[in-house]
């Protein structure tokens, strides 16, 4: 069977302790792994670790060695003692920790932002805010539009890597701003197509040789079965998805397939309609 | 700093390109940790990969390295091709595919079952099926309370690893029926507590210091700020939590905790609350 997907893998790492201890849903690897999948970019791995410098160096050095094109790490990047990503990162490609004069005037720019709009009375450069600006040797800074903490972004041989806050706002409005147009570029005109069926009324293991036979006459095509609840509901997704540099190609390859697969559940005796992605 | 932890590791691993390419939020990780954390063990990793066999098995064999005592992998033990979990087990521990009576007993009854409920007419043991009984060698299978593909279990070396279904009320109803109470063994009394307050009116710069030194005077509390948007708004909530074998302790150091941080919150103008985790 021929899978085509794109070749430029991208990995995630998610760096907090509440996600460890199942504190907090993982919403910001599902937004940034749709988001990079939509630009034609193949989302390979995602990492979630603690707030640990050792842990987090372990997670960056496994990932460069799967030489990813592309890596997002989001968390870790505020003022708190607990916010090691930078270190972690540094400690992890064997480079040193150093005060970034761009990063250190974005910072002080937004509080006296902050000071200006009258939601601080004065503010100094403590320890805890130069933190900040500390960043892995060679990297250079990413403003955040909505934040304090700004992105960061380095290149260690032939792998790109940003890191993001972990606060979703500050998160997609610096992926937004810097982060998107340098994966569409990667990407290189590829984009990513979906479509979805809903099936009732056949079991996914009767689905199953349908399947097999629909992915062996169209290979552009990638298709999923997700029963949305345990098989003797009979009620399962069909989730359709190819990834093409023209539309028009990537519309008739998911149309050819789900014309295909329609019938044959039909004549089986299953209950189809389309459904909303 | 000390910062007191169970010892016993445990990872998760979740198989799908569902979650890599942003159909699916990862309800079940998120699950998973809370429930392994309250039963008093530590979750040190979540790794997410896709439907294949050679990523499978690399996730696999990494995590077994980093010598966790229980692994959970969610996902890919359906009937599809695309259900490629215990294969990719079975490679990553170099161990070969045997179908196993047992589990094929257990998926039988479950057709005949659905049969006497008049949800099938009749069935037969195709090998779509029979592959749901395919385990790695030395694995035995988990009863399935509301569905059809058994849970597996296996031990490799000293890693006790569980292969649980992605439709999350089966991975739910496996782990409450036979998983659970193995966690709870290997945990021996220890449970997590937790308890959150709300913070405004205080930059979470300036909330760092006092944070760094109430840690400092509660080795066995770790305490961490979460912004609930950006520094700007003044919004955060502080998370504590403690391991213990004794209630009673867990929560006098939270206690503890609470009151030295409120006290220093509202002597810089900070405003508090509880809230509810």
């Amino acid at each position: 069977m021929v899978m085509i997907m794109p070749v430029n893998n991208v990995e995630i790492i998610c760096v907090g302790n509440e996600l460890l201890i199942g504190k907090t849903l993982n919403t910001n690897a599902h937004w940034l792994a749709k988001r990079i999948t939509t630009l034609g970019l193949k989302v390979r791995r995602i990492t979630v670790v603690g707030d640990d410098l050792e842990e987090i160096a372990s997670a960056v050095k496994e990932t460069i060695k799967r030489k990813p094109c592309f890596v997002v790490v989001t968390g870790g990047l505020g003022p708190t003692f607990d916010d090691k990503t930078l270190e972690g990162v540094a400690l992890g490609l064997n480079r040193s920790l150093q005060e970034n004069k761009e990063a250190l005037e974005m910072i002080k720019a937004k509080y006296e932002e902050y000071v200006a709009e009258g939601r601080m009375e004065k503010y100094e450069m403590t320890p805890h805010r130069v933190k900040m600006a500390r960043l892995p040797e060679g990297a250079e800074p990413l403003p955040n539009p909505v934040g304090t903490a700004p992105g960061v972004i380095l290149k260690h041989e032939c792998v790109k890597m940003v890191m993001l806050p972990g606060v979703p706002e500050e998160m997609k409005a610096i992926f937004e701003e810097s982060v998107a147009k340098m994966l569409q570029e990667i990407a290189g005109g590829l984009t990513f197509y979906e479509a979805s069926l809903e099936v009732r009324n056949l079991p996914e293991s009767e689905l199953a040789p349908i399947l097999d036979e629909a992915m062996h006459d169209n290979p552009y095509v990638y298709i999923k079965s997700h029963p949305k609840a345990s098989e003797k509901t009979h009620h399962i997704e069909l989730h359709f998805s190819t990834t093409s540099e023209d539309s028009h190609v990537a519309k008739q390859r998911i149309g050819r397939a789900l014309l295909q697969i329609s019938e044959m559940i039909k004549r089986k005796g299953g209950k189809i309609r389309p459904k909303k992605t």
